[in-house]
């Protein structure tokens, strides 16, 4: 049996993604790892402690497809709390064994083959096959990007020990362009704020613009991956930031979906909740119950034990202090590189990008060190990076749909310790 | 947004299984529960031990998709030792949460739409959906039906407290239905054994038989459900006995699916294996990454430990024999109840099937109680066993393409404390 035996839609998908490949990459190199977007440090010790003892007493059976209620029950009293909108345990919520299943039941649960399904790029490149396996087609509509700042241009927005953001350095949603590709076949725009991977998070004024466009597309859904919910930077509240979900408009079109494993900091928990209205989570529970059909009722016990314990918000207020300090540090760091990069300044999430389009990289790493293919700008950055400079970020030609803007840019994660970060502006400087 | 809102896949499927239905009937009814098949007694403590400590020190962040190699370490020796082949850790087996997951994987791993998947029926109800879902049909081909023996019969094969199992009791495979459907559509052949619901276990003889219809056909796969492995009964050797994965013409095109819930009596876990050709696990890791992405570490090392604590077969060894018992003892009150069946020994598993063809049913039972539905026998028997007996089964109609066998099938599971399987031989009798 060869690779003829491998279905039509997985065959370009049977190479290592992008993150495996890098940090494969970081591993072999002894580099700095910042490609992946996993926190280096210790999950929360409550956590830890929660599900230790709860695997002595909770019952190892199956649970509900739905989740416990226990669990229902805590996310919705959290979420209702702290975004600000009222959830129905019973009807209004759902888990999943971590965001990423949460969007194949969403994705399952809604797309009809042929519908096609908008994103803002760059965006996270794992949406593109999931929505293909259902049959559908991903639009990635580039986003307007914000104006570049140079080393000497960051250098006077540094004030009072941070990073000022100003009003121009901000992405926006290309409205035309969005416009211009809604049609009766759309179904679906994803909404991923903050987002992964240039932390923008979406103002006021956009959902406003997005609420009037969908007044003439009345049955496209949006599907709001708020993986980075807990993680809006400077004036804006956790969790109540513009958003989807809670805006008047579009919340009952919005189904929303969260990790609980990025909001304790702990990739590796594996559950996450789908919040939205009815119509929609019958659909993301039936479809749940024949993907995964339940979760490890242990995990369950212990993430329900842990949002309990944080429900006054005060824990996720100081990991947000800690992650935009984190956020400050690589920046600064980047800006006093040896590298000629062109910044930004994150407005939330795990990551920030910088434009390569200045970096002279020389000519060898342009060809794969193993494949000799010819290499894109941001793969050629990156192994150029990795080399010389043992640091390993993530390229970005895989989060467009339009590659060549991808090509000029990389993305860097800061949700490592001090030391990591540190290290890293050491080796670039 | 309505239900309109839901994909046309899923549309038939967003009512409750039936294993919902009738285990949320047994709360309502204050029933015995025999229907959904979950062992009701505490999982083993080594497995608990392992994850409370675990949970202490192994990392909670991402790990591998493809798999802690500790875990693909531990689950290639054991299997290699104990099914009699030889397993790479690294090309030969992959790991997802739970079994059903693993389905998933190999399903979109190796179907394309068109394609044809045969089951034996009366097989496990979801495999239909999953088929579908990838766009994919499944072919239901009955299995020809062994003796049924009433309960004079049964009571002539009750021999030193259990009862004789006979040649002409167990089902086989018709090979001239089975040679009728294959086709150049005909992807896969599922073959679980022993098989959910009636117990049956394919032996050496049949295995032949397929391995040469299926020289006619190189490009078939055999997707092997071995949840029940640990629980062929009888002379049955556990995990070696005769199986797709180790049969010298099969093993080279199987993918076998394995349930370490099952195997440690603990359905909650969510942590499963396949095992088979790195062609065919190449693609099973590529589809995982874009489900599930990854397992929850903690439930991956304390599957590792508990596998190393009973990597002798002792554990499992001492559970088969409980297993049986519980099979014998369910059967002997079935055989004992008030209630004129037909029944059949079963050759492993969590369950037995009887026929209720002479059962005499109440008019009121084949009218359902909410929506007025007329309803089949099987069914009409749940609610009529549920409401006048206390117990709760599974209806068989789901389980086959043909339901008119199916309607005369109930699903009984014995994976049961003494005092429950006890309590229902009392109220049937």
């Amino acid at each position: 049996m060869q690779n003829s035996i491998i279905s039509d839609r997985l065959k370009p998908y049977l190479g290592p993604q992008i993150y495996t490949q890098f940090t494969q990459l970081a591993i072999q190199k002894e580099c700095v790892n910042l490609g992946q977007g996993f926190p280096n440090y210790p999950s929360p010790q409550f956590l830890r402690q929660a599900i230790s003892e709860e695997a002595l007493v909770e019952s190892l059976q199956y649970t509900s497809t739905s989740g416990l209620p226990r669990l229902l029950k805590s996310g919705a009293e959290f979420f209702s709390k702290h975004i600000g909108i009222s959830i129905d345990s019973e009807k209004e919520i759902s888990i999943g064994a971590g965001a990423q299943t949460i969007l194949v039941s969403v994705f399952q649960a809604i797309l009809n083959k042929g519908d096609e399904v908008i994103c803002f790029d760059p965006s996270f490149d794992v949406y593109k096959p999931m929505i293909e396996f259902q049959g559908a087609k991903q639009i990635g509509i580039a986003l307007k990007i914000g104006k570049w700042n140079n080393k000497e241009e960051m250098l006077r927005k540094f004030e009072n020990g941070i990073f000022r953001q100003d009003k121009e350095d901000i992405w926006k949603i290309d409205l035309d362009s969005l416009k211009y590709h809604l049609n009766d076949k759309t179904k679906m725009i994803i909404l991923n704020s903050p987002q992964n991977p240039n932390g923008k998070v979406y103002d006021q004024e956009e959902l406003d613009q997005l609420a009037d466009i969908l007044e003439n597309y009345p049955n496209v859904v949006i599907c709001e991956d708020a993986a980075y919910h807990h993680l809006p930077f400077g004036d804006y509240e956790i969790f109540n930031y513009p958003r989807s979900i809670s805006h008047k408009r579009l919340s009952k079109k919005t189904i929303c979906v969260i990790s609980a494993g990025k909001m304790f900091s702990a990739t590796g928990l594996r559950v996450g909740f789908a919040i939205g209205p009815e119509s929609i989570i019958k659909g993301v529970k039936a479809a749940q119950t024949y993907h995964l059909f339940c979760l490890n009722p242990i995990m369950q016990a212990a993430t329900a034990k842990s949002l309990e314990l944080c429900m006054d918000g005060q824990y996720f207020k100081e990991k947000r202090i800690f992650y935009e300090k984190q956020a400050q540090t690589l920046l600064k760091g980047l800006v006093e590189s040896r590298l000629n990069l062109n910044y930004m300044v994150p407005s939330g999430g795990y990551f920030l990008l910088t434009d390569i389009s200045n970096v002279e990289i020389p000519e060898q790493y342009f060809i794969h060190p193993d494949t000799k293919e010819t290499l894109s700008r941001d793969f050629a950055f990156v192994y150029y990076l990795a080399n010389e400079f043992g640091v390993v970020c993530i390229p970005m030609s895989p989060y467009y749909s339009d590659k060549r803007i991808g090509e000029k840019l990389v993305r860097w994660a800061f949700c490592k310790t001090d030391e990591t970060i540190q290290e890293a502006c050491r080796r670039l400087k």
